[in-house]
């Protein structure tokens, strides 16, 4: 499979021309960020809350303590959605109507459960880990029992997905393009500064290579 | 009113040394970012969508298209929740589990209304565009009044709300704290690069200051 099939659930309503079902685009915008909104019910109203996440193949792996209420309400029913979005420029026309922003997003839908063997939950926290910075987890401390126990992992298996993805200038109305008007786009990325040792850090300890390669790739 | 009354909705629940309820600061938060991602239930399932938004004091503006499915699916419930959110660093610790975000976010609950007076709907828009980028509303064409029949306002009056802000440095267990591994902080931040002139723009137009102004707030 190369494509989601488009379903009600995931088809894009509005702008179809900016939509991509492509699995593949799909996985290289989720795998640009680490945060999504995750989407739940709540005493019959739909909220959203931020939360990080890591991808394996169509596996999202999400973790919380054994208390968090979101991650007990998707288990309860079984299904979650998540949203991720990259917002890459303000797109500035010389008409009201034609602002818009640049941004790629995509929006899953799938089953979910709980990881419960010992060994899978460590390699999705692993997974989760990676995703957030690589090379980091073969560097850290390990994890004890306990503390795996007091996670609770939650994996989503994908089921169908839709991105949209708008990466174009500025379209006016035919008409005011000879309005003295400036348009344009301004770029937008979020960046990352000089890494700042805890406060606490012994001086001799140097800054490990996988946060160097993080910060280059990222600044 | 200086603080959001909690209630059983907007209470946070897990870390409630990060919660917040007071409404400057939650006000702070929202004027900050232009992008807000709205939950609506369709077919029986939460979804969630970013869209941008401008705020005057307890009222949040959405707009679109007048077939936008998730705005009328939000006037047919008749309320809505928005969750903002502020990525501020990454915060690495010394174990896995002490691995953190600093943050700053706040999700809304309130009702919604269609904005039907051309008045008020122009007035909503020209907060939206204030809100996105403050100035440019009087330097663009004026809307036209099909324009405006096209575009659906919707108005949140905000009711309740709470933010959560994580803004501290690493905390590791105490006994972790003499391991030979870096700690420390990532800054993040979403920045602007240097505007980009539409290509179809006559030479002789100059940067306004609005986006001047802007980009240096922001770059």
């Amino acid at each position: 499979m190369k494509e989601y099939s488009k379903s009600k659930l995931n088809r894009v309503k509005r702008g179809q021309n900016r939509a991509v079902y492509d699995i593949e685009k799909i996985n290289t915008i989720l795998d640009a960020g680490f945060i999504g909104f995750v989407s739940y019910i709540y005493d019959g109203k739909a909220i959203s809350l931020p939360m990080a996440y890591g991808r394996k193949d169509n596996k999202i792996y999400l973790h919380s303590s054994q208390a968090n209420r979101i991650l007990l309400s998707l288990l309860e029913v079984g299904e979650m959605s998540m949203t991720v979005l990259h917002l890459d420029a303000l797109v500035l026309a010389r008409s009201g109507l034609h602002h818009s922003v640049n941004y790629r997003s995509v929006t899953l839908f799938g089953s979910v459960k709980k990881v419960e063997n010992t060994q899978e939950k460590e390699a999705a926290l692993y997974c989760f880990m990676e995703h957030m910075m690589k090379g980091r987890w073969d560097e850290i401390r390990a994890m004890k029992p306990e503390e795996l126990d007091r996670t609770l992992v939650v994996e989503m298996t994908i089921e169908t997905a839709s991105a949209k993805i708008r990466d174009v200038g500025v379209n006016d109305e035919p008409e005011d393009y000879d309005l003295p008007i400036w348009a344009g786009l301004i770029p937008l990325k979020q960046v990352a500064f000089s890494p700042v040792s805890d406060e606490k850090l012994s001086k001799d300890i140097q800054l490990p290579n996988h946060v160097i390669e993080y910060y280059n790739k990222h600044k």
